[in-house]
């Protein structure tokens, strides 16, 4: 099941606070946002620092034609993971609160499944019971609402869904919650003839739906979690393709550079994650020959977005979990740890 | 196994002729090259005739703004085939080839197979004896040579291989004998700002190893037959990633609009193909909305290239098999008919 190891990600807890409601939005924290960038600057939302200098110098040895690094424009890979990477994945994954707040629909038509659980207990609204539901219960609910139905009707349901879903804290949409100094990275990355791509435990189908609009990656470089597709025909004998509940790429960990051999086919020469199911995308990035950058976005940032670790004595979470192994391990190997209270002078677009 | 569908479309009768050696190079058909292009011809190998209309009138009614068929940019997707639509792939394919002439080398490295069939026979020489190994036998050999190395060594063993590897009939290398027109039409759909992919039976990893340096297409734009990879480490710590036998995709018939979406992600506007294994891409393409081209390439030059069919009264083959139902539903259903014969000027790029 292709959503069964995002699901054994997101503990009970997690969901009931996502479920129960969030916390009131804090006041801004300031203190980043003093110096302001210099006009030409293409990392505006950046602070001059370690973390900007890092991007900065890794985009220098491997454009520069006298570098020793030089890379080819064809072989400029750049691979960020989503969730928790470059938009916010707290309290729980949007793609869990479109699953949940697709059942109405799908019990709608098929009402067979309206007194049949886990079903009846998502439609009875009931948010501390549905936070109460097992990993089988939700693996259900993901079968239900990410299966079984033509990649084009999914896309419709999806594109339809995200184009009005709000986050509770911000009450404003998912798609705006995309982090703005990464949006500029992006940018500045296939400015200087990088190709950026998505690569995501979350699911590649729901993810390229918005891909294109929210980041500017067009689909055929989103990579993520994706389970095998039918060809058959509909009534009116018109080709279709039907999705599967037959996992081919589990994105996530090892998954994570073997999805990049399966649809990339290259090694990346900077790579960007926030999170233990990054750890081999990082490894696997910085193992190749000549300059190669790893990121991590590490959440030390409550006011203005949220905090989480473990690592660094934040709050523990299921939810993007950034152990303190892992932060080690980065310091060790020369990965870069980007602190989003130090780092960001903005987090979203909307901030003042 | 990746391997099995290919070598399944492969009769001994095909596998000998092309171990056997090939026919002597005929006189060129001289007749479709008697019209010069016009300097500004985009596509100067194409005889001005239906094949190029059907091309040319697509592209000007995709990208051309007033037009109500227009398609932005980023979702102008062209794919192509490759064993038989962009490069020879008779008598044998090419990746057969190698997979045979490696035996030897990975006898070397594990000589417990020297006295073990069906390597005994592979290396023994004997060419008739090879051409009767049964279907099973050439899995083995594909398992040895496709499997179980690093994609690393892989690829440099590939790219090894075809820079010296040639084709029996013309003493050239394999990479050269691709299609002229073929060549000139990617150019010119990039130039339209299209994105073009090869969409191959072959294996994935195979293909990536030369698809930029000689399609001008990077290896993320390569769909092929693919298999599972595994990460892990060398002796060294080093991240590796392991080719191993198990099969994700099989990048033939409904494997390739299944493959499409799996690493492209959209529907393709143009689409190429050459045999039955293309059928279902190329319905999938016209199947969508607005102007959408699909187009066959008929191996009907015998003098310049080679003439199988069966359609068309030309002679059969296991090896890119054209049939005459493929034929009547092309027709049928608006597909276009390349005759390699009379609609190109030009087949390879050394020819005078």
């Amino acid at each position: 099941m292709a959503i069964k190891k995002a699901f054994s990600r997101i503990s009970r807890r997690a969901l009931l606070a996502g479920l129960a409601g969030a916390p009131a939005l804090s006041k801004l924290s300031l203190s980043t946002q003093a110096i302001a960038a210099a006009p030409d600057d293409p990392l505006p939302s950046w602070v001059d620092g370690p973390s900007k200098n890092v991007i900065l110098d890794l985009v220098k040895a491997t454009t520069d034609q006298a570098s020793p690094n030089f890379v080819t424009p064809e072989a400029r890979i750049a691979t960020f993971d989503q969730d928790g990477t470059t938009w916010v994945e707290h309290p729980i994954y949007t793609q869990v609160v479109y699953c949940l707040e697709r059942v109405p629909i799908v019990v709608k038509a098929r009402p067979e499944l309206k007194n049949v659980e886990p079903f009846r207990t998502v439609l009875s609204g009931d948010r501390e019971a549905i936070a109460k539901l097992s990993l089988k219960d939700l693996e259900k609910i993901a079968t239900v609402t990410l299966f079984g139905m033509t990649v084009d009707q999914f896309r419709a349901d999806v594109e339809k869904w995200i184009a009005v879903a709000k986050h509770p804290r911000w009450d404003r949409l998912y798609t705006e919650l995309t982090y703005q100094p990464m949006l500029e990275l992006m940018r500045y990355l296939r400015a200087k003839d990088f190709k950026t791509y998505i690569v995501t435990g979350g699911g590649q189908d729901f993810v390229r739906t918005y891909s294109y609009r929210v980041y500017g990656i067009p689909p055929d470089q989103v990579v993520g979690t994706a389970g095998g597709v039918k060809y058959g025909y509909d009534k009116s004998g018109k080709p279709i393709l039907t999705k599967e509940p037959r996992l081919l790429l589990n994105d996530n960990f090892a998954g994570k550079p073997e999805g990049i051999h399966l649809e990339i086919g290259a090694r990346p020469v900077i790579a960007f994650g926030n999170s233990t199911g990054d750890r081999e995308m990082l490894e696997y990035t910085k193992g190749g020959d000549g300059a190669r950058a790893a990121l991590l976005v590490l959440h030390d940032d409550a006011a203005r977005e949220y905090a989480y670790g473990p690592a660094q004595g934040l709050p523990d979470t299921k939810v993007g979990t950034f152990t303190q192994a892992l932060y080690d391990e980065a310091t060790k190997n020369g990965w870069h740890i980007v602190s989003m209270r130090n780092d960001w002078r903005k987090v979203f677009a909307f901030e003042r």
